[in-house]
C-alpha cells in the first residue's frame, strides 16, 4: 500500500480510497483532539474565571434539582420545580451584574405581567364563551407587539431588553393558560416563586462563590487600555525610529506594537461592562453610584488617542523612512513626546488601578507640551533652508505632526481620568512617599517602563480579577 | 400663589411645595408624553422595518395561541402547547437568518438533550433508589460545567450559544423530572413538537412576510460605509480647506461630515449580521454560500480608512490652519486625491449594491494615484526653498500625507471589493451603456456626487430594506 506512486492515485479504485481514508482517520483524529486540547488549555488559561463560572453553573443547578429529589419540597411545588432549573440555566451569566439585571428582569417582569395577565383574564371572561379566546387574541396581540416595539429604544434594550421578553412571555402564558386552567392565580404564585428561588440562589452563588464583577473589569479594562497605549508609545523600536541605524533589528518584535489594535474596537465591550456593571451593589472599592459614565467617557477618547497612534503605525512601518539628517534633527523632541505620553498615560492607569489621585502624571504632560513647543520652535528656525527636497522631509514631519496630535489626546485623556478621580473620590498620595520611582522613571529615558513603573500593581491586577481584592487595596478603602 | 417672589421660595411650606410639585405635574406629564411620542415616531420612521417586525411577532403568538382555543389541538398536546407560546417568543428575532439560527438551534439541541437526558434517566434507574438521584445529579452538575465551558470558546459563541444553553436546559429537565414522571418519552416528544411548531411558525412568518434579511442588510451596511467616507472625502468643506478664503463659510455644515465616525465603530455589528447572514437560504440576489466573510474584510478595510479619515478630519477642524501660499500650491493634488478617492469609493459602493463589477472605479483610484505621485514631485521640486518656515508647512503637508495614505487605503478597498465580485459573480455591465454619468463626474470635479451619482440606487436602498428588491435588480439576477 505505502509503494503505490503519486499517479497512480488517479486510478485507485473506490474501496482503496476508503481504506486510504480510514487508515489516515486515527492520525487526523489524533491531531484533532490534541488541537482542541491545547485550545481548550488556553482558554482556561486566559482567563481561570471561565472554569470557575462553569463549576458555578453545575452547582447552582445540581443545588436547584432538590426540589425534584426532596420530596417535602416536591410536594410543595411540583411540576412547577421546572421553572427554578429553567431560571438558574436562563440567568446565570458570567459577572454578577448581568446575573442580577436577568435575575431582577426576570421577577419583576414575571411579577408585572402575571398581574396583567390576569387582569386580562378576568376581563375577557366577562364576554362569555364566544367573545372571550377573541378579546385574549387581541390582547395577547397588541401586548407582543407593543412590546417588541418598545425593545427597539436604544436605552431599553441596553437595561431592560430581557425584563420585556420575559413580560411578552408571561403575559400570553398566563392569559391564554388561563382559559384551560381555572387554578390560574396558583399557577401564577407558583411560577413566580419558583423563579424568585432558582433567581435569587444565581444570585447568591455569582455573589458569594469567587465574584466575578463587571465593574472591577471594566475598571481594569480601562486601565488596561491605556497601558497598552503606553506600550506603543514608550516601545524601543518606536523610540528608534529617529535612529536609523538601528532600525532593522527592531523588526522581531512587531507583534508586542500590535497590542494597540484591540482597544479600536473596544466600544461595544465597554458598553455592555458599564451597563452590567450599573446593577451591581457596593463591593471592594466601588461604592453604589461609582460613576460608571466617566468610565465610558475615557474610553472614548482612549479609542481616538488609539486611532492615532493607528495612524503613526503605518507611517513607522512604511517603506518610506524619513531621511536620517531629520531624523536627526527633530529626533530629541520626538522622542520626549512618545515617551513622556506614555509615560502620563501609564501613570493615569496606574492611578485608576490603585484608585489613586494620578497627580504624577501631570509633570510628564507638562514635558511632552514643552516638547511640542521645541519642535515647533525648531521647525520655524531657518535651520531648514538647505534642505530643499521636502518630500525627504515629509516622514518625519508627518510623524512628529501625528505626535503632536497624540500629546492633545493623552492631555484630554488626562483630564477625564482626573474628573473621574474627583468624581470618585480616589485617595490623594503624599507626593514625598515615593519618590525613587519617579527618579528611575527619569534617569532611563530610552528604556521603556513596562517592567519600571507599578510593577506591584501589574501583579495584582492579574490576580484580583478572581479574588477578592488583595490587603492593601481593602484597607486603603477602608481608610477613607 | 402666582405672585409669590423668588425670595419666599425657601421659606415656603412643605404643603405649598407639594402644591406646586402637583401644579406643575399636568406640564411636565405633557412634555414627557409629547418627548416619547416624537421618539417613538422617529423610531419607527428611522426604519419601518420595527413596526412590521413587531405585527409579525403579534401574529405569531396569536397563532401558536390557537393551540389552546382549538379543541382538537389542545386535546393533542395539552399544556405542554406552553412551549409552543415560549419558543416563539423566545425565536423570533428581527432578521431571518437571526431566526433561523435560533430556531434551528432550539430543535436541535432539545433533540440531542432530550435522547442523551433519557440515556441518562436510564443508566441511573440502574443503580437503585439510592443511586440514582446522586447519579443524576452528578450528571447534571457534569453536563452543565462542560456546556458553559465550551460556550466560550469563540467560534462556538458566534453561531451556537443558544444551541448550548437549550441544551443544558432540556437535558436537566429531562433527566431531572424524569425522576418523577413515568411519562417521560412522552414529555419528550411533546416537548420536541411543540417547539418544533413554534419554531416553524416563526421561520414560516420571518420569511414570508415582509422579511428582513441579515445577508441584505450587511450587503447594504457595507456599501453604506464606504458612501459615508465618500461623502466627508466629496464634501465642499473639505475640498476648500485650500481655498482659504471660504474656510470661515462652511462652518455650518460640520454635522454633515461626522458621518463617517460610525464607521469607526461598525465591527460588531458587521459580525453579527455575517453570523446571522450563513444561516439564511439564497434569498434575491444572494445564492447559497455568497462569500459573507468577503464583506467583512471590506468591512476592516472600511475602517482603516476611515481611522485615516478620522484624524484627517482633526486637522481640517483644528484652529492652526495652513498658509494660504502653501495650499495654493498643493491644492490641485489634494483636492484630486480626496475627489477620486471619494469617487472611487462612491463606485465601489454602487457596484456592490447593484452587484455589478465595479470597473468604473478602476479610472479614479489611478487618477488619485496620479495625482498622490505628482504631489510628491510638486515637494520634491526646489520650489520650496524660497519658505524658510516649515512650522507653517506643516498642516497642509500633513493633510498631504494623509491623503496620501487614504488613496493607498481606497486602493485596498477596491482590491477586496473586485475579490469579493469575482467570488460572487457579480454581473459585469457594458461600459458603453451610461458614458453620459461618469462624464457628469468629470465634468464638476468640485461638486459632490451625491446627488449626481446612481440617484436611483440610493432610492432603491431606502425602501429595499423592508421590501422585496425591486424590479431592475431582480431581473438582473436573472438574467445571470
Amino acid at each position: 500500500m505505502e509503494i503505490v506512486s503519486p499517479a497512480s492515485h488517479e486510478k485507485a479504485s473506490l474501496s482503496t480510497r476508503v481504506w486510504w481514508w480510514f487508515e489516515a482517520l486515527p492520525k487526523r483524529l489524533t491531531a484533532k483532539v490534541i488541537e482542541t486540547a491545547n485550545n481548550t488549555k488556553k482558554l482556561a488559561q486566559d482567563d481561570p474565571r471561565r472554569v470557575t463560572h462553569s463549576i458555578k453553573v453545575g452547582l447552582a443547578l445540581s443545588l436547584v434539582s432538590l426540589f425534584y429529589y426532596y420530596q417535602p419540597l416536591y410536594d410543595n411545588f411540583g411540576v412547577s420545580a421546572m421553572w427554578a432549573v429553567m431560571t438558574v440555566v436562563v440567568v446565570f451569566e458570567f459577572s454578577v451584574g448581568a446575573t442580577l439585571g436577568k435575575g431582577l428582569n426576570r421577577a419583576l417582569a414575571t411579577l408585572l405581567a402575571g398581574a396583567l395577565g390576569l387582569g386580562a383574564h378576568h376581563l375577557a371572561h366577562l364576554f362569555g364563551h364566544i367573545g372571550e379566546p377573541i378579546l385574549l387574541g387581541l390582547f395577547v396581540f397588541i401586548q407582543a407587539a407593543t412590546s417588541t416595539f418598545v425593545r427597539f429604544f436604544p436605552k431599553i434594550k441596553a437595561r431592560y431588553d430581557y425584563g420585556l421578553l420575559i413580560f411578552i412571555l408571561t403575559f400570553s402564558l398566563i392569559s391564554v393558560s388561563g382559559f384551560r386552567d381555572n387554578e390560574i392565580l396558583e399557577l401564577a404564585h407558583k411560577r413566580l416563586s419558583t423563579i424568585i428561588i432558582g433567581g435569587s440562589s444565581c444570585i447568591i452563588i455569582s455573589i458569594l462563590v469567587f465574584p466575578v464583577w463587571a465593574g472591577e473589569d471594566l475598571h481594569n479594562l480601562i486601565a488596561l487600555n491605556m497601558e497598552k497605549l503606553a506600550n506603543f508609545l514608550e516601545h524601543p523600536s518606536v523610540i528608534e525610529y529617529f535612529k536609523t541605524s538601528e532600525n532593522e533589528e527592531s523588526n522581531d518584535d512587531k507583534s508586542f506594537l500590535q497590542g494597540y489594535k484591540s482597544v479600536l474596537n473596544s466600544k461595544s465591550n465597554e458598553e455592555s461592562l458599564a451597563n452590567f456593571a450599573r446593577w451591581e451593589p457596593c463591593h471592594g472599592q466601588f461604592h453604589f453610584r461609582h460613576p460608571w459614565k466617566q468610565y465610558l467617557t475615557i474610553g472614548t477618547l482612549t479609542r481616538e488617542c488609539a486611532y492615532r497612534i493607528d495612524a503613526l503605525s503605518g507611517h513607522l512601518n512604511s517603506d518610506i523612512q524619513a531621511k536620517p539628517e531629520i531624523c536627526s534633527k527633530i529626533q530629541e523632541a520626538c522622542t520626549t513626546m512618545s515617551l513622556e505620553s506614555g509615560k502620563c498615560l501609564r501613570e493615569l492607569a496606574c492611578g485608576v488601578r490603585t484608585m489613586t489621585h494620578p497627580s504624577s502624571a501631570k509633570p510628564h504632560i507638562s514635558k511632552a507640551k514643552i516638547a511640542a513647543k521645541k519642535l515647533k520652535l525648531l521647525l520655524k528656525s531657518s535651520l531648514w533652508e538647505q534642505d530643499a527636497d521636502l518630500l525627504a522631509v515629509i516622514p518625519g514631519v508627518t510623524v512628529a505632526s501625528l505626535l503632536i496630535d497624540i500629546v492633545n489626546c493623552t492631555e484630554k485623556i488626562a483630564d477625564s481620568v482626573l474628573e473621574l478621580a474627583s468624581l470618585a473620590h480616589f485617595e490623594s498620595v503624599d507626593p514625598t512617599v515615593s519618590p525613587e520611582k519617579s527618579q528611575v522613571g527619569q534617569g532611563e529615558p530610552d528604556k521603556p517602563l513596562a517592567e519600571i513603573a507599578c510593577p506591584q500593581v501589574v501583579i495584582i491586577v492579574d490576580r484580583s480579577e478572581n479574588e477578592n481584592p488583595p490587603g492593601p487595596l481593602t484597607t486603603r478603602h477602608i481608610e477613607m
